[in-house]
């Protein structure tokens, strides 16, 4: 069968799909692993009873079930390894004219998104999703405040194959000092596309997959939830709200809701489709600086790690996918879930 | 210690020195496991006796070592699974004006590196090096006739975590039908630097790296390696012609012959520092319609695959990495390999 190549229009980068190498939306199961792990752990600096190896917490939200043997439901700490340091200047330092330096000024926190170990998002309640929402949004909106951070990336690591070695139920917020060349390029192609036709390109791919419904997942009132024409991964997923707003940070209460539930059934799908499949998450969003222009949609793009990138992937920044979204997505349709 | 972020000039992106996760040189190394293969597979479809399992062979260099039980020395046949095909025109078809597709028109091809199984680089004699490069020049020299060729990539997937499952040492060869967006950035930024100083970028850092020493791991008449200032990964490691060249097309049999022994010695190296790492190297060269002109370097990058890129890095393209060039490449010199 003929392999295809596919452009996404937000990156300009194509993704191959490989046809000889093709595979049922069925055939990447695998069997669940993370059943095994206990509600509470001991040793894990996640759990209570651990909350002093874990100091100078910023946020904290009171239990929101009452199975947890806690007085907090979510919390958010500094990262105890942190990528970035909220400390210091934006001076660059120049070796040379070609070696540009920067000191990693930035903040880096973790978000314990329930004090019960062996709870994922997939089995909570409606409020402990949303509660993990609005500490994203809390945090969002106090982190943007402090004039040296230029973007602000939210993401999850979960599994080992998607780079996380803490089982714990968790998630990470990192504000940097620069903005990152990735994603100036994608703010660059929106704004351009903005420029020669007065929308936003996000809104318009939003409303075409919604027109065409064969690549969407779930349609709510605020929210779509579709697997992208140029999907890069099988089972890559996107969740994008309906009414423009390129910021996170501009979400309402009922929008993160809305949110929150879209968040829920994805990630229970994905598991009743997928086993218990490590992935990450990212909420990208414009840059601070440009969250008040329509160039841009917030979204969150969930990634599945059933492929590992290899040196064609590394050279060419292309992927090779081996399923077709169109057909990804209706397995996940019909992956009924309660 | 304060985190650090450095600028890679030749593509604009920042990486991360997480320095509160820093690790020296020598705790990235691990046991070798790849010792426990046979010098013969009976069901592997590159090894001799099963020639008839890889058809259509394109390419064949007599042997180069008298222990081969083979009449050759390196093959190059197509690959059985292949992401792309070459069958077909370049004909866009557009799904509306937001989803463009094309025919996975292009070439993929396996250099089958050895007849022995387990013969890997760093084992072989130097003519067996070079009958490797010579193959990759070989085939490169007639894919870029085929005018709907792009971009020519010469890589080679080492290890599960490098993204291969057959362990007989080869390499691959992709032809694209479309310069990749993440290749066109790089020649773009390239172009611009030319326009500026009528100098290369890749010559000018490549000159500068020699001129500091600090990062050089081997130096030769005609080449040099080194760990690049922003390197994204430990180990990270670069190996450049000291002679202006755009197009790996374009290596003239002296300098083959040196880029072989370099190539020998830096895996020999990286072995004895690393053990046994999973990595993959690609060769960086001009789009095929740019290959006479003077603003791109072709370079060969080595990526020790010892870190999983993460949900940050997915979200803003910035690597997190956990050593210093400046460390792993005085490393890398004082590993000394006969």
């Amino acid at each position: 069968m003929m392999p295809e190549l596919r452009q996404d229009m937000t990156t300009k980068e194509w993704v191959v799909f490989a046809k000889e190498r093709a595979r049922r939306p069925e055939d990447f199961k695998r069997a669940a692993q993370q059943d095994l792990l206990l509600p509470h752990a001991d040793s894990c600096p996640f759990c209570p009873g651990n909350e002093a190896m874990t100091i100078s917490e910023v946020y904290r939200q009171p239990s929101t079930h009452e199975l947890h043997n806690a007085d907090w439901g979510v919390r958010v700490v500094p990262n105890l390894f942190p990528a970035l340091i909220n400390r210091g200047g934006l001076a660059r330092i120049s070796e040379g004219t070609l070696f540009h330096r920067l000191d990693g000024v930035g903040q880096h926190e973790v978000v314990i998104e329930t004090p019960r170990h062996n709870r994922f998002v997939h089995d909570m309640t409606h409020d402990e999703v949303v509660a993990i929402i609005d500490a994203y949004r809390a945090r969002f909106r106090v982190l943007r405040k402090d004039s040296r951070f230029k973007v602000i990336l939210i993401f999850k690591n979960h599994g080992r194959a998607a780079g996380t070695s803490l089982e714990h139920p968790h998630s990470q917020i990192i504000a940097t000092p620069v903005v990152p060349a990735y994603i100036r390029t994608k703010y660059e192609i929106a704004t351009s596309y903005f420029d020669d036709t007065e929308r936003c390109i996000y809104c318009d791919v939003v409303h075409e997959e919604i027109r065409l419904q064969r690549r969407v997942v779930l349609l709510t009132d605020a929210f779509v939830a579709f697997h992208p024409f140029a999907s890069r991964a099988p089972f890559e997923t996107w969740i994008a709200p309906l009414k423009h707003r390129s910021s996170f940070g501009q979400i309402t209460d009922t929008e993160a809701a809305d949110f929150a539930h879209v968040l829920f059934v994805v990630l229970k799908k994905m598991r009743k489709s997928l086993g218990n499949p490590d992935f990450n998450y990212v909420i990208h969003t414009a840059p601070l600086a440009d969250e008040d222009k329509s160039y841009y949609l917030w979204h969150m793009q969930i990634m599945p790690r059933l492929l590992t990138p290899a040196g064609f992937e590394l050279g060419s920044g292309m992927s090779i996918n081996t399923a077709l979204p169109e057909e990804t997505a209706e397995f996940m349709r019909n992956a009924h879930v309660s």
